[in-house]
């Protein structure tokens, strides 16, 4: 890979997300050699996802190129490619363009979708780890609509409106509302000749909650308010198979629906190379400095690292806020010293967690209050402003949910690129 | 196809773009039954396309969706297809979702790239008749960046780096100016370790002046502009053969350029079943009242009609006017009355022209003046702005355009959908 050497030590950093970003931000100007790789050529805030998929918001609101965060960091360098394999016995990694040396490399992967082994499932289902998915998403509800049109066949309708969400989690719930909102607001008037009541929306949920990441008191009011927007929420319930039009439970129960949207499992993204002891729970270990077990100059952070504390045994939450401060907690400790064994451990702050489910409808918590309605809405929205990175994002996410709020509209019902199914 | 049949005559219009959009908004509620046929399920605001490819907007600032512009209208149908032929023998179209019987049928199909039998070029080039053609060439851009930072080679960087517009029509003018732009402001801070100044940015034209359609004024304006802005302007020369990495010119010269964006040509897209007596200069021909010849119930407009007048013997320029004004024209006249015959004969009111070159350059023709530099720009400005269809579309671009010019940027530079070339 074309990058020069210099005298400087260089940090080879795998993956741009929320904890490669803080990390290669905070280190910017510190008298390292950064190289950041990603598949991507800009950072993604999955949080706004759901907007992209319920023609809410476009991609490039929530998207910003590498490229411009980094514009004018010396020594910095941005490649964009997949990373094939690490080499730690020889401090290499190969990419799908060429290999690099590393003196520290940082992981920072993420996670993709987990089908437990539902092939079927992976096959006829979407997921939306990704903005082009997330866009997929968007187009497949509306052919589907377009569809749903031609045919005679009132079952066929039916399945063809209806959309089925498999994960209780923020993401399934995030998606549930929204497009429940869609049901209410925008689907009647742009199809009047279909009867939109007829479109079902299901969240079907293994555990015996939904947002088993939060308290029962969210979960009471998540429950309650997609409830009366007219979710159908099956808890208790596992998914066993999916045919493109119907879904078959566990328990027996089948559920019609044309489109089913994955969002009940993630895994950590590993990259090759790392050895299987190295690996629990489907994530790379680490210990209390973020370091990779074993190896001395490998870190993993964020949804790629299992980083185990006493409140969570079994890793930090596959979330923002854990990727986001253990980037900036090696970020400081690497600027202070280069001698990993001097180094504090890093502590987990948890700032809350927070879940957005429609119009003035949210569950907040933070460490000494939970809010819900429409308080937590407002915290919601502040909360993922703030966070965007860029000010035209900022601004034109703010104009548009001000547009979408008061006239209840989604203008980007639009198919750019519709969706074709590789079979 | 699924269309209800009512007592109202049914007119079907083929086609969204700018005389079908204002033939169907100016008929609505009109006492017909509309239907609307469209391959895209929303308008695409055409002359805005460049600022798609140049990263300057998002396709969801300029592409509104018809179900929502026709929101609440009474006996409208819209339907997303493509039509295969018309049988005007039976008055009925034939299209991918099935027949469909008319009373009345607006052919306003619009234009498709023409690539004059060249079938190296329209392999290997990249035309922008589309939201995603232009979004294909946003992506291309940035990928050979990014693989020009690969390249050890000189000349293949380069040629990665290099851009070849051909056709020097507003089409062309404006991707230029935008396209330098770019290598002037954003290239350079993004790929400092890329010697952008080694970056071409061709515009080759067959005529002996840019903007043929304006007068000599704008011509000289908008060449020395370009000129001034480093774009290498080839006048007097046609394209011959492209092999992926140079054009080859008919007067013998090479030019190498890993993309080469074709603007040189459009052909009406003619519909099957119009037999060949029925189309002149590969447009269909058409009486004074945007009729097709030798057919009682069929009208065509727009870039799909041939019309011709003392001033255009060849038939109306290939722009938005044109379309906009003979949509009206059939939609005021099918208002008062059904018997064409009484019809007064379609007047093309000569608005003016204007291309955009650059920040605070444009050229402008209204009827009694000719403006250029930063009126002109301004007037563009204005012009684009009013024209959007939406009031979003209209808010969301006019902040875009304020933060692109005061901060001399352009945020989209995202590869959403690598561009991959079917072969």
């Amino acid at each position: 890979m074309n990058i020069p050497n210099e005298s400087k030590k260089r940090i080879v950093i795998v993956g741009g997300g929320f904890g490669g970003l803080h990390f290669a931000k905070s280190m910017a100007n510190a008298g390292f050699q950064l190289v950041l790789l990603d598949k991507q050529n800009y950072h993604a805030f999955q949080p706004l996802f759901y907007q992209v998929a319920t023609a809410g918001l476009e991609p490039g609101s929530i998207a910003y190129p590498f490229r411009k965060i980094f514009s004018g960091k010396k020594d910095f360098y941005f490649r964009m490619t997949e990373v094939l394999e690490i080499k730690a016995e020889s401090n290499t990694i190969c990419t799908t363009i060429g290999e690099l040396y590393y003196d520290y490399l940082i992981i920072a992967t993420g996670a993709t979708s987990n089908f437990f082994g539902l092939d079927n499932i992976e096959q006829r289902s979407m997921p939306m780890k990704s903005v082009s998915e997330a866009l997929d998403i968007r187009s497949l509800l509306l052919q589907n609509f377009e569809k749903a049109l031609l045919s005679d066949d009132l079952k066929e309708r039916e399945a063809l409106m209806s959309v089925i969400i498999v994960g209780g989690g923020p993401t399934g719930v995030e998606l549930a509302g929204a497009i429940a909102e869609l049901r209410k607001d925008i689907l009647p008037k742009d199809y009047p000749d279909l009867d939109v009541r007829a479109m079902d929306v299901h969240l079907i949920e293994a555990n015996d909650r939904l947002l088993k990441v939060m308290s029962s008191f969210s979960s009471e009011n998540a429950y309650n308010a997609l409830k009366s927007m007219g979710v159908d929420i099956w808890l208790n319930t596992r998914v066993k198979d999916y045919d493109g039009k119907k879904v078959f439970c566990s328990d027996g129960r089948e559920l019609s629906g044309a489109m089913l949207i994955w969002a009940a499992g993630v895994k950590a993204a590993i990259p090759g190379g790392i050895s299987v002891e190295k690996i629990s729970g489907g994530r790379i270990k680490v210990d209390e400095n973020c370091r990779v077990i074993g190896l001395s100059n490998v870190f993993a952070i964020g949804d790629a690292a299992e980083f185990c504390t006493e409140v969570f045994p079994n890793g930090l939450p596959m979330v923002a806020q854990p990727a986001i401060q253990q980037g900036r907690y090696l970020a400081s400790n690497f600027k202070r010293s280069l001698d990993v064994e001097s180094w504090k451990s890093f502590e987990y702050k948890d700032l809350g967690s927070m879940a957005t489910i429609g119009r003035n409808k949210a569950v907040t918590e933070l460490p000494k209050v939970k809010l819900k309605g429409w308080i937590a809405w407002i915290a919601w929205l502040f909360v993922h402003i703030y966070q965007l990175v860029g000010f035209r994002n900022k601004l034109v996410v703010l104009i548009n949910w001000a547009l979408n709020y008061f006239r209840h509209s989604r203008d980007l019902r639009l198919i750019i690129r519709p969706f074709k199914r590789n079979s």
